[in-house]
């Protein structure tokens, strides 16, 4: 079974030779305190516990699953200690605000945080996540007394929450959302309805769970635009802000998954339960949005992690299972054949799971920098500069979500394929990470919706092309300050063109859809999968610059890492990055090829 | 839940419009009987025995899975009844020898067999599968003592059949097997060892299991040469044929799988077991390669199997879920939504599993009919025709089995996906079928075993090219016919261009191969997943053909199934082949990018 190792060296090149995370953070509001020493610390005392408290939980939880006993769900063995030790640390609140109990630091680190226990066992990982996203929208659109009530026991961990939007007939349409919520005396709401794979929904970690719910009060408008958010607590607060009164939110059953499934899945059923109206009445789903940036990163990170977990795994055993000779002569002649990883197609799917890793962590940190002055912090005294950083966020957004989650898969599936018969089997636990990781393109919209929401909305209709002027703009610059450095020119030619390429499709793409709406949808998959190798290219191209320039100033410590990234940048732009030219083709396919058979004649008997 | 509907209509559209397998069988020694009628008799059972007898057994059969009861392992409920159906129709023996118990038919009729019996319920198929593979063995590699004894049995389904080769230690590597075969007083053996990963290894089906055993003689060479093959069977048979005493073959564990699960994956262990030696000392593992082509090619149908069963599942529920509106306009006003069919990026999943599915089965098809002289039938009077086939069939069965099984996942994927979230629970069936596919990318020679089979062995080693050169000039002469025919001219013109670059790119890659033998190793898998899109290319152009000609001779019984030929045919072209051009440039990338990364390099802490 693989353990997990958390990969600091790599997670320290990128935060501080790659990115310059020490003047991003002394540049925001709150990020005095999160000096190297402290994020030092940080990384560190949350590798410990992922790999020491959560990461053996990580098959056991899979093999057990959740169970749903009178009503109450009960997670696996060990997830409650953990639990109680991860609440115990202060991790839930590490980027909230202190007055509300939380301490207060940047954003990105938690969602290191998150990266390093989601890569340890991701079901364990799903429960404070739910709780961060009911916790953020309390932040952001609560009242000081809903802040007070449920922000702060959130915050400490005691409470855990969720977000329940879907329903059996609508996930990504909500506004077919039928819970109703009705006015009480009290200017409480009572809401009745059913609401499913509602994640974290049920489970015995913490005493109470703050639901977050989207329903549609009785005078409400048809659609999206009538959806409202609610309050309701699993149980009631008490005066003195402790549990009191069950308040008729039931677990009725927990779904069969394929994977994940030490998290629990509830279907959820409110019979008259009290809520408490949150935001605008008729505008949950906006205030929903507020926050769907670092709730799909979040996601994103899902990708990364399950790249790394199963790379972890299977580079262990390509070192250790002998088969074969290797083509160019024996390596181990000594041995009864040699380890596999002296293969030269073990090695292109090794380095396939190295490069998606490295490269989709890469992407992320580049980003998780942007979201910094959301939440609590703030980009002190420039509000221009928050707003830019939020386009940039929302355009990179669904590239990292869609694209990072379909690669972190294809990363596990290389994974089980490098243990040959033995991937198939769960004693390994490859398998594991290719069920669990399946999931991740299918939550928090799936990767055709976050393409419809790139092409669609964020490149088309919000900025008519410019998010993609501005990004290849970004890339063209940085690229042209190396054409002139011998190593890293075959890189920068290959980067400005991709830029000059990236633009032009994006116009053939707006001119052909301004008279055929089809192009947005029929292109849409394979302009996400482009921007994607893309934007990896980028991150590749920048840690070979620091690399590069690292071993030629001759005072790395480590000089065979930056070879590696060297060699691992070169494997990507060679065996990886060509995939861009196959999408950059397909997207540009007339839309009749996809849209012109009649649906009653997509089968004959 | 997904149903079962054997797509009678494309595959008759395959046999007797694009392939004529009418003067096919005509042409065999056994296939006089194989009439039109005879053959859809035959379709039309087997349809029936699939859809109402098998299919129903799918979802069950996963979740109750096989147990090991006091050394006995049971199959799921139902799967008994459902083998005695199978078996009292005679299905195992259908192209099997009529002296020893079999129909006579034509190998590929068994092949649609497997065909519609495993995307029924691919787990249930394993058990006669494995069979086949034993009565195979014997057949061709036995005495007509053992064809008498263990042939007849199995013929009749009475018995049933495993192939016993990996060992912990080993899978592809089989030089390493350890498994000792010391002789006897009577010619016999005695065996003693430990097989892993055997399918059908022990089961409730049959009342006697024979395996073949691939164990080493106590004076045998070292390595693959000193591998011999036998019969030792589960019970001794008495000297009337019925079962006698148990011969120390025992189960001592089942591996639990990600998928499959209704099929038994055991741990065999051999104590002083009694072998009876089948084929020549020492050459057991060229024994077993003499119907490797048939094995792998049933693998291959996995993949189909995989995406025909997800696109009816996928199919069905994109018709029905209703969410959002069409980017061109509401289709369905009067509904809440529209069905999810109208949107552009789930056609495209759609679309790519029907072009998957319709796909692969036409490769299999064009593949199956050169595997007609094998097993019982022979070319008449031709023997150099056979062996043709042979050469063909052995160069196009990696692409099958390695191309297939890949896109097989990818089509089981594209169903998930189309589910959104209901994709991932057990109620829909859908990741079933994702899990059940996996294990066709790694048994019988993973991908990355077929891809070196293919570049290294079959084109550069055993043809130096001849291979890739013959069938491309299949293709180009086909194309060449209709450089005139306006509607086919531009797949023609496609087809001439990629026979000219597969041949192209074989050359360089041999070229490079001469001086640096890794380059095998790092293009092996590009040039497999190429040479399959070109394939399955070429099998489009075929189809389209057909259905063109269909169409203008105005004499088409069902004009919309041709034109919806024409339309996937089209999808094809312009949203699935272009991958094919990302693999020519992958496969030409230096083998230093793979290969320069220390195996000390790979990953730091």
């Amino acid at each position: 079974m693989p353990v997990y190792k958390a990969p600091l060296r790599d997670m320290k090149f990128l935060l501080n030779e790659v990115m310059d995370f020490e003047s991003h953070y002394a540049s925001l509001s709150n990020g005095g305190e999160a000096t190297p020493d402290m994020v030092d610390a940080i990384l560190s005392e949350c590798a410990r516990l992922s790999e020491e408290v959560i990461a053996p939980l990580y098959r056991s939880g899979d093999e057990e699953g959740c169970t749903l006993e009178n009503g109450q769900v009960k997670t696996p063995k060990g997830y409650k200690e953990a639990y109680e030790e991860y609440r115990q640390g202060g991790w839930q609140g590490l980027s909230h605000p202190v007055e509300y109990g939380g301490q207060g630091l940047p954003v990105s680190l938690a969602l290191l945080k998150q990266e390093m226990m989601g890569t340890a066992d991701w079901s364990f990982g799903m429960y404070p996540g739910l709780s961060t996203g009911a916790m953020n929208t309390i932040l952001l659109h609560g009242t000081e007394e809903h802040r007070q009530t449920y922000l702060i026991p959130l915050t400490e961990g005691r409470w855990g929450g969720t977000m329940c939007l879907t329903e059996p007939q609508c996930g990504t349409d909500l506004g077919q959302v039928k819970t109703r919520a009705e006015a009480g005396e009290d200017g409480s709401y009572k809401l009745t309805g059913s609401k499913m794979f509602i994640s974290s929904g049920d489970h015995d970690l913490t005493e109470n769970i703050v639901h977050i719910v989207l329903a549609r009060l009785p005078d409400a408008p048809k659609g999206t635009r009538g959806i409202s958010l609610f309050i309701v607590p699993k149980y009631l607060p008490n005066a003195d802000g402790g549990v009191g009164e069950f308040n008729n939110v039931s677990c009725s059953s927990l779904e069969y998954k394929m994977g994940i499934k030490a998290s629990a899945t509830c279907v959820i059923n409110f019979d008259e339960a009290k809520g408490f109206l949150i935001g605008p009445p008729n505008q949950g789903l906006e205030c929903m949005f507020t926050f769907m940036n670092t709730a799909r990163i979040g996601t994103a990170i899902q990708g990364v992690a399950s790249a790394e977990r199963s790379y972890q795994g299977s580079l262990a055993y390509a070192k250790d299972r002998r088969s074969m000779r290797a083509l160019s002569g024996k390596k181990e002649p000594e041995q009864v054949a040699d380890a596999i990883i002296h293969h030269g197609d073990v090695r292109r799917m090794l380095l396939t799971q190295k490069a998606i890793a490295e490269g989709g962590r890469a992407m992320l940190y580049y980003a998780v920098k942007m979201a910094d002055h959301m939440v609590c912090g703030h980009l002190e005294n420039d509000e221009k500069k928050a707003e830019r950083a939020d386009d940039k966020l929302g355009f990179l957004t669904p590239i990292l979500k869609g694209f990072l989650t379909e690669l972190g898969c294809e990363a596990a599936y290389h994974g089980m394929q490098v243990f040959g018969g033995h991937g198939y089997i769960r004693e390994h636990g490859m398998e594991q990470i290719a069920r669990d990781a399946r999931i991740a393109t299918l939550y928090e919209g799936t990767t055709g919706i976050q393409a419809l929401d790139l092409l669609g909305r964020k490149v088309l209709l919000l900025t008519q092309g410019k998010a993609v002027r501005e990004f290849t703009g970004t890339i063209a610059n940085y690229a042209r300050k190396y054409l002139r450095n011998k190593e890293m020119r075959p890189y920068a030619m290959r980067m400005l063109k991709l830029a000059g390429q990236w633009n032009w499709l994006t116009i053939r793409i707006g001119m052909v859809a301004r008279k055929d709406r089809d192009m947005v949808a029929t292109a849409s998959f394979d302009f996400l999968m482009y921007s994607g190798y893309c934007f990896m290219a980028f991150m590749w191209m920048r840690m070979a610059v620091v690399a590069q320039e690292k071993l030629e100033n001759g005072g790395a410590e480590s000089p065979d890492f930056y070879r590696a990234k060297l060699a691992t940048a070169e494997f990507y732009f060679e065996k990886i990055l060509p995939r861009a030219q196959a999408h950059a083709t397909t997207m540009l396919a007339p839309t009749s090829s996809v849209m012109q058979m009649d649906q009653e004649h997509f089968v004959f008997e």
